[in-house]
């Protein structure tokens, strides 16, 4: 049960449309349901206001199925990050209505009831062409998430006119995410520009002494502009999340 | 020039108190001030809302002193974090009125005009005693931030009850700053219990295979609560200024 | 010869039914056995209470297939970890007995003279549907090792309610196994919920920081839970036998 | 209120020696007590067997005074690690019964009703005499959790004969602690040898690549005996109570 | 002999003022000096153009003197880098004309002969007002091989407007030294402002997660402009060396 | 548009050829040209002499072949570096006159006004046949940058009379490149023997400790030689465009 | 021209076989051969006594094969470790007499004229049958230059007996190589119980915390037994090196 | 006992001088004896040749002169090694007779039957003089097991002419210890030029990326010269012994 049809029907309560007995027995499911090989947290949409999102990388392809199924129950939807290759025709195939980004390794499929969308934009800003499918994730679930989303795209600091042109953008978004991999150089320069919070996403992109990420990393944890936080490497889907977080305040 | 000082010269040119000849005069001082060892950044106000703020370690008494002297003409108050043991007593006489807070490492100057307190406490909680001084550091940045600060202290997941019993100070937050060390698990707990922002801070309290708080800004960044974001270790500046860019908002 | 038969042997000869010539005969075998590129420590049964088990990565499929046959003279049976893909199909063809847990990775024989199940349970705790595998590991092993097995999975602490629900089977487990990748989180709450002994075990599941398991590991190793015990990353099958070493005391 | 206390209290109200009204009052006690700058335990010792450990690194004195005091209300006495130098004074001073071990750096206050002291030897190997302050921890901390504790000291497998020439000891060990720095080599040996429980302690004794105990904490990590558990570096106090938790089962 | 001297005594020889077999005898000096802790190697001035440089850390205060002494032979001069505190004095005494630059913690004797000064500006641009001790190292030593040399101070990227409104600063320098800490920024958007050879110095500057200026130095590693190159964490008088091959071509 | 072109336009005016209006026109591009996920900076040639190059991997086909074809407009060329193997054919397809370097893995269209070969000779110096790929990497594009290119196989110092006997060419060159994995003790050697800027570029060969050219990285950072700068791991390209950056001065 | 050869014509020199101005002819080939790929080193067998050995990673087959052939001029044969996979069928054809190790991936041409073999066993021992490539390169690479090898294998410290019973054979050699991976544990153990040189060879043998090899390679690093010295991960034939340049003093 | 003492013994059994009886009796001492700190291994003379060396890191004043008193029985002098600054008093009182070499922090009391010195020289190495207290450990310990020293001090590869032009002294060594800190490069160089055994020695000197050694360290294990053999960062002692244990075959 997700929070937008939990407020229905507490506001059917109110107005007399329900009873408290019946209500009391639609919110009397449990709230972790167990599987096998896995507890669905039914009560973090209510506790967090989004619902459990599957994160498919060392699952099965049958796990995730399962699981999806279970979340979809009430036509609440779900949202899976980390696709893997062979997950896309078996997704298709049993939620054809679902949406299949392939460049940001996202399945979505919107509930019924989807949340209302909130004001504010989240500005995702990449360093480069590269940094592009982490991006594609953290947009793609900060709509889901009832974000409104813009992009500036390939602004790395090694041209840093590309970005410094793009002022009022800047200055109008209401969160913004920064994308960059090598030297992890952006979210400094970013968050030195604006007021608005910066949340700085590492990616992998690079080579040799990139270690993974990890120097882009480090450098953004040590970032010369204030107030600047990190997520994990490649993480743009917690980078959405804690977006979310923050417009839904 | 700070900028609730511009908000007023702003205002007086609007009721004709000011015209605008005299306003611009006002506002064409220099945004960067060189001096021999630094060049300070006056235009930071304007852009982000707040005023540079000093960080002491790596700089000797005398330039501490000369920038907060800078920082604090037409009576704009400064913040000076890492506050070194020698710097103390100089800064004591310097600035009779400053704020002196040694556990937190930090020198605080209010403004002559202060900004407005925000709605919305900014809570900090500490996973133990031995976190206290990055707690603090971080409370007394966010007051001057404009912040409402609660507390909660000690309340590590070696024992989840102490923080569990606190459920409605954990809703009721805006923002909420979680300081922990060793295993770094609490903000992974604390994630998952409220939907608004998260910001973790991890510390170098440990030993051995700590690192020196590597082992907790690892658990962190790596957070099976979702959107949960991060800064450098012992950073309680930057979580401040992180969620003052939240509230702000 | 296994501790099980050793047993029975020493029995007779108690008993008079077997006289102590024969007895030392059968007893007077090497300790060590020599292949071209093995030496097996048939002593470790009677050392350590269970027979040496076979870490089939980075072996052949031919070495594997040999120390199997040797182990299993007697009708001894044998124990097979990380079995790698191109060994499943042999070792059902020369071993048509042998139970192939291919999600675990594990073979197992049981010898003829199967070790008896030991009061109290092992419970092992999965964090996330991920970890499987390695719990899985984990638990055949187990149970070759003469221990009752119970599972808790999925359970990790972004959704804490799921845990603390299963308080009892938390306080009646003997023993408790926690496996948990990303941020390791999940040992430090179950650590401080139970006075029984409790081992954690690290899983390569995540990504970017955290660095093949390295982030949970460490997490793991500064438990703010007191008297935790940790084993390598991935390594369910020495979890295991340190619950044998405790359940066999 | 410790373990022990709360069974005697038990057994006088089944004896009908106390009335269950005023034993209700005397265990509704708070849980958890908050002081400005810890909030203490005392429920961990109905849960844990064990009440609260304090660690003093990194806490001032007055805030490690102030909590020993809290925690020997009721005269349960207390258990302090890694005391700094600047403490021993003050803790003589105010607690002139309490056991100073200097060289473990810990303070020990017996409770007025200790526990009993259980079967079963926790025996102590350590591989060098630099070995010894982790080497006492651990020895401390396990008496005052209620074991019988034996020590096997400079025994380090560059003369394997010193150890091997104490079979006797080794096997009658109901648990080990190992430790060990430099290699970290010696929990595999002993782990070999026995079918006890093991739990390997690494050091920070060494130079240049022992990387602060590092070294010797992979080594045991990826120890070729099986099921040897580990505990963080230095980490004495963790392995006594690791020990503990198999004792008391 | 240094290269000036060199130079002149082959233009003695051209212009018959000085016949061959002195030269000879002048020259036949031998090219590498043994003290017994020390080998002195006269040769480098000829190779390469600068004599040799002394780094003080790691020696005894009379070894550095020693040096010192044979390099001031044929009054050559000296440049001694990481000069320790206890060397001041000695220094002072025993070369009163010798510049003793505290800040860079370097000492300088300049030769009779000093090289002449090149065209073309060697340009040194700082983050932060801490990086300047290193700063200072590489002014002094670029001054010392025949440099000229300009600065450009506390410019981080946070504040990119201090940076780019010295845009004639910057195209006119001939190479430019960047010396950053913390996330090590600096250099990618140098390197992309202009087409001079761009040498990047990281520093130590930062704490947690700045490993002691590894975080910055992989940051410069991995920057984003094409054709930045690195030096050694803190090595000012390496950056000032390689820009002084650059400038004598 | 390129620099040699704007040369030739300016020229034209200069003569009269051309009137200034339609210049302007011609000039009035705008810098930064946005695809959908890339942002050309077409000004990059104007402010640093060469036009932007393209790092291959990470980018899919359909994105190099549609940003190459921008940077082609006006016959400008392109250089692109890290081409994966399935570019190749779509490569020769589309740009049937441009160069497939497959060992440097670089495709280069030179453009139809290239630039001036600049005096001084660019040596390339390689420690072992293994590193043949970067260096060859740092040819192609050294010419592509107007440079002169000389090389050096083979010549480790294991073996270091096969380096020493090329003394002459050693001394002849205007910038070294100097390319080596394992150890990375080449550059120390070279840097020692000439006064030429030494650009050292470390190579992921080797196993085990070589840590994928880290150990040679380090080694570089801390040689021995004065005034050596490194380059990321790899990074054939990054040597290339530094000495470039110098020949152009 | 290898040192058996050299020795053998210098021997014609001295008996009045060979003239001088003849001996001069054939000894005057350059020392150093270039190919446009490789410079390979003839001069090494006069200086070290063994010709150039060839490291096949990293090499194309038809760069292998060309090195090859070279060296085999004058039937002077070839040792060729890392041999890839690709490479197997054309050196089987192009060397018909080559020996092809598969296990420990190496090929081998013996020289006309072999190196006497030396007195001294070369004893190597293994910790686990996963070792045994490395330990195989060793041994091939032994004998090729000239060592009588033993071997010792599968008798890792987790069964210590397996080693102590072979006291004698430990005894006996004149240089110990020990082979192992996970804990790296046996040196320490052999090198206390003999007085020979050991030579340690950590193996990338285990998972997860191993990372690589590199736990085992700083337990050797570290290893409590005095004198012990080590190679790289894997680093069989180096291994063989260093004991050849022992038993040929 | 030790080596000496013991042939000496049965060198007078064999002439009769003393009867065998009473030779088992001054045998039959135990081999390891038990301080309550330590466990004196006096078994290791016969086994190694060598009595145990003390590490005095990490030990008290009084554990290091029990030590020494128990080792010194029979005359048999001591040898300890890493001496503490407020050690040296207390050794100079105790053991008059003692050598005390600050330098190398080694303290030295000869046996009264020191063993003879082996034919061949043990040259030592050094790149710089922040090297020579290494290198001081080294020669001391190599002297005091029977060896002949030679030394070359500050020959590091930037002025590679200093070690060529001693081509005689490196061809003439049994076998070469090399110490070197920074860039490792010199055992590479050197173990390219000499045949005999090369043992490598890195130092903790350097800063910054050096990372206290490691730097080195990895250079020498990834050293391009065929086997170079390496012990741990600063081990003087060990390259000794490792040393002694070749020129003792």
């Amino acid at each position: 049960m997700n929070l937008e049809r939990t407020r229905m029907l507490l506001g059917r309560v109110a107005s007399g449309e329900l009873d408290s007995t019946e209500a009391l027995r639609q919110l009397a499911l449990p709230d972790a349901e167990s599987l096998s090989f896995a507890t669905i947290d039914h009560h973090r949409a209510l506790r967090q206001g989004f619902p459990e999102v599957v994160f498919a990388q060392g699952k099965t392809v049958e796990q995730v199925l399962a699981i999806a199924t279970r979340l979809n129950g009430d036509s609440d939807g779900f949202l899976i990050t980390r696709v893997q290759p062979d997950m896309w025709t078996p997704l298709a195939e049993c939620f054809p209505q679902a949406e299949l980004h392939r460049l940001g390794r996202v399945a979505y499929l919107p509930p019924a009831s989807p949340p209302a969308t909130r004001h504010g934009e989240i500005l995702i800003i990449t360093a480069g062409t590269s940094d592009l499918p982490v991006a594609e994730e953290a947009a793609i679930c900060a709509k889901a998430f009832g974000g409104r989303v813009g992009r500036l795209t390939d602004v790395g600091v090694a041209g840093i006119h590309r970005l410094l042109s793009r002022g009022e953008l800047l200055q109008s978004a209401a969160v913004i995410i920064v994308v960059a991999g090598m030297d992890g150089a952006l979210p400094s320069v970013v968050g030195g520009l604006v007021a608005a919070p910066v949340i700085a996403v590492p990616t992998s992109v690079g080579y040799g002494a990139s270690l993974g990420g990890i120097a882009a990393l480090l450098s953004m944890l040590n970032s010369c502009a204030s107030g600047v936080t990190v997520v994990n490497i490649d993480n743009g889907f917690g980078a959405a999340y804690a977006a979310a977080r923050i417009i839904h305040r």
